[in-house]
């Protein structure tokens, strides 16, 4: 096929020359008239859609790890490693035990529902062609994006947390508080009911995970040393530079699934342009929170601050999840880039509030979610601000509330932070047994 | 479907029997004429299932390398990175020379067959369509299973074993050995014919490189220092936890394409829904083996062993490998959570045996492997124990004696260990001449 | 598409209002008999294939990263990974502005054409029937190839060069060199004309970016050190040898998309099958650079040198680059084995002439990339030699002239060295303010 001659003329002639062997079994196999695409078509492009998207989405869970490992020091690096591969499973087995039904409960009062204990996966064999796609694929699909919201907790409260209130945090988050979230719009609850709009879950997924560990950051408290005397803040390292880097192409790739698989449908030559258009948004996006957080940095800081640089990438990508598919290519690049903005100022702002945030997922997350939910009302307009509004502040209510309530409880059974001794010693001695590079650091 | 029948007609079949309650929709849904999946479209859709699939599966190539480079000493990383690529290289150049030849000679007596000497690939816009999807991503999809096997062994060989001879030693099991194993069952040899059942490799793959592995290390010895006098134990840390947990989450991400892909069709509505289904109970098997073996070495060390997390969550999918279709999600969770249980406690038990497995891959592909295999009867009522017994011993017997044999000529003719003052230097700088990190570790 | 009616009727809807435009072109081109596939479902198999080769591609800009980090000294890792995140997103950026205008102009004299300004996306729900597939998953696609040339620049150049110069340089390369060469060729120019062929970009890509690199380089001088006396080298071991071997196995895997999506479409039998043929050519070049390499350095040296087989098998895929699907499997590994020659020689040659290029990629993607664009008339008998030669020829000049004549006034208006104090300090403290690792290296 040549390049320069993409044309249908072209392609009947290839297409016409293998008729004839296929001919024979087309007219066995085939029913005679032309589909366009046939149900049976239909069905499968979208449960493939659903299949990469998902895994594209699951791979994300090692753009987190990656990112987070690169900026903790190196005494809590396997414990970041482990706290990752733990909640990434600790979310698939509680989204199938409790939360799909949750999130996706049918019928409800749309601010709480529960359509049953465990998932109801299909047989052999079985495909549900009422739905027009797997069952099984879409519940995969799903799945990934409650655990992409339990990553997100994870960097910022990295250092000087217990690793067994954590993991049972994640089982709450992932079990009921973001399918909760979740149930108010995709499960068709209240705030879809008013019209609020998240495609791909800047509110549901990013600002929901946001919320939790602005809380948690709050009530854990800063790592020791961090915040001196005098509004002094000292800077700890992050150790692996270039695999913080590798954690934010991770978790870029994996965003054309997140975002351009939320289509939900890829059985139509309409669904499948839409979702080539936004995986170019997508794309825009992040360049832009790229250029911009270079170009702040250097005129702010003199220095172009790769951390600085990733974190404008993710912003982007959070920005323009909750609306991919209709803004212009231009308007794709404002909104991510006003992400890389935010990024910029936020961190340091959160530090002056002496709000430890590891990773900078806050300003990522939270900030630029709240922004990318209210932003869609600028090129979406079936799409009432009210209705953002509510969604931004109901979930912040919910969530805020909700984790604060968990990390509370957690707090008084069995305390969060470890010793200060422990948290000197570093959590991957104190808890692991297993030091991430044993070779490269005199302990 | 069984991969020794790929033909239209079994195919048809299967599209027969779901026209039924498609056909339902297809009338009040889509345009008159819908078929369900023309002929074209199936051959494409079963194509890039394979394309798609053996992307996925080349990508383990480098979770292999990843997990290995991170769980060795560093004064033998560029080695094991040289190994990994190396041997993914030589896996695709003997399977196109003879070892898909062997591993699907067509008519044969059952236990050993060769369809001639390298595999004829197809011609430029040629489809055969009799099979129903391209040959040539047949191969691929087949032979990068076949670079998988090879990718188990350099794990547990680490760290005291020459380049060349291992290379050598590779040569024979990627064009001989594991091709003769396949043969048995998915070339349709004497393991197929009495019932035996292997959907994506727990014997096959897994178990084949692990009895590689096994019958190395034994000939092979401990590597200098590990085991001392009164059962001592003498621990090697990995150098690089975050590169180790990097792997198993390619691992991880690979292992979709790995089983999802092994169904081996993807153009019916039944396809597509066991593909997804098999996604599900791959990944839950993994966060089983996760979960299992962060409880117990809480339990039985007060420390969760980051790399026993990630070898649970490996074993896991390699338990779910030799049957991952039929399983409720409960029962792959249980099939995975025990491979967790597994990888717990023969770890240090190999140890004891003073069998030296630098990363584990002995409990991860074989001990799981085997389990999965047997476990295919807890689920698949069609499978006869007797039949997976005999494939499990089968390949032992064969695997071991076959691999026994090239390590020990390799031995005698050339030596399988540096001496022990190389060994001591260390592998990188007396076979590769490049260090791996030349600036972190003083030398 | 609203994630909460998900429901056949409005997807019906949704195809109905697109049967009109697609029966037009249907009952024109294809059979009236049971069509191969029907034109809606061909136009989703080839947007998917663009999206998938597109998201392979994109994870390249993380491979050519980690290779870089890997192989510079670490005091520039940060800047290293700053610059390739940095130059990712200003191509797409420049491609969008003006780069594929300028590659795709249409009607033009041949040599330099511009069609407008910034790209036309299509807008949501919009399929451009008339192509065959989604406009914005070509755009998608091909942008994600200007950024893979942007990358091969920043290897050579590393831990000598100030950034802003850099990206500046970056800017024009993405904005117009790359896509001028591109206009020649894929746009249907004077090259094409000719019947210069290059099926994915050993020239446009490869040799483009290899040029300006070496041009680069030639300007820019060696690091400071680096060639002493008397044809002394002094070597400067990478700190990072499974990060740069990760990155190797990142750009192998992404390369599958880069040739295989090539083939510009998927929706009939026989592009599909080519497809699967490319996978297999691409992959088996590559392993046959691989095991050249291993073997000459083993010969040459006595010691196999894992870079050499990482830059082998990255040679072997730029060889492969040009043609990938007419060549049988001996002639793909003959083809790509003499890649790996290539790379063996030329990486010490080059320094023979004090060309200092810290990754080798003047040999894999310049020098390979010249050889598999004339290696095209080895199997493609289509193809004149002499039309190579001229494209070799002419993509040489023109963009040895065009990033010379950039490299120059940049080096005129704002320098491109670092100082010698500041070089010696390393990038990442002078320029980005952050270390890449911190706690493993003393400074």
């Amino acid at each position: 096929m040549d390049r320069n001659t993409i044309k249908w003329g072209a392609r009947a002639i290839a297409t016409a020359a293998l008729v004839a062997p296929v001919a024979a079994f087309a007219q066995d196999e085939a029913p005679a008239a032309a589909e366009m695409v046939g149900g049976g078509t239909a069905y499968i492009l979208n449960t493939l859609l659903f299949l990469i998207g998902g895994f594209l989405v699951m791979w994300m869970a090692a753009g987190f790890a990656m990112l987070e490992a690169g900026l903790v020091r190196s005494k809590n690096v396997s414990m970041q490693c482990l706290k990752n591969i733990a909640l990434y499973s600790i979310a698939g087995i509680m989204f199938w035990v409790i939360g799909y039904n949750i999130a996706y409960p049918g019928d409800f009062n749309g601010y709480f529902g529960l359509s049953g204990i465990t998932y109801p996966m299909q047989g052999v064999g079985e495909a549900d062609t009422d739905t027009g796609y797997s069952v099984a694929s879409d519940w995969f699909f799903q799945m990934v994006f409650c655990a992409t919201t339990a990553s997100i907790v994870s960097g910022t409260l990295a250092e000087r947390i217990k690793l067994w209130p954590f993991l049972i945090f994640t089982v709450v988050l992932t079990g009921v508080i973001y399918p909760v979230v979740v149930s108010w719009e995709w499960g068709a609850g209240f705030l879809d009911q008013m019209g609020f709009s998240d495609f791909a879950g800047s509110t549901l997924v990013h600002s929901t995970g946001g919320w939790a560990a602005l809380v948690g950051a709050i009530i854990l408290g800063a790592r020791a040393g961090r915040y001196g005397p005098d509004g002094r803040v000292n800077v700890f390292p992050g150790t692996n530079i270039p695999l913080a880097t590798l954690g934010t192409f991770i978790l870029w790739l994996g965003w054309f699934g997140f975002n351009g698989a939320s289509q939900l449908a890829m059985g139509t030559v309409g669904d499948v342009s839409d979702v080539s258009k936004i995986f170019v948004n997508t794309n825009m996006a992040a360049c832009a929170g790229v250029v911009v957080a270079i170009i702040l940095t250097q005129i702010i800081y003199k220095k172009v601050d790769v951390t600085m640089a990733l974190n404008g990438a993710l912003a982007g990508l959070v920005s323009i999840t909750a609306e991919p598919l209709t803004p212009s290519v231009p308007m794709a690049m404002l909104i991510g880039g006003i992400g890389g903005v935010i990024v910029v100022f936020a961190v340091p702002m959160l530090d002056k509030l002496k709000i430890d945030d590891v990773v900078g997922a806050i300003p990522v997350h939270l900030f630029a979610g709240i922004w990318g939910t209210l932003a869609v009302c600028l090129t979406n307009g079936d799409v009432p601000f009210i209705a953002q509004l509510t969604g931004v502040i109901a979930t912040g209510v919910f969530v805020s509330i909700a984790a604060g309530i968990v990390w509370f409880i957690l707090k008084m059974v069995m305390g969060l932070r470890p010793s200060a001794e422990d948290e000197l010693t570093g959590l991957d001695k104190v808890e692991v047994g297993v030091e991430a590079y044993p070779e490269f650091v005199n302990t």
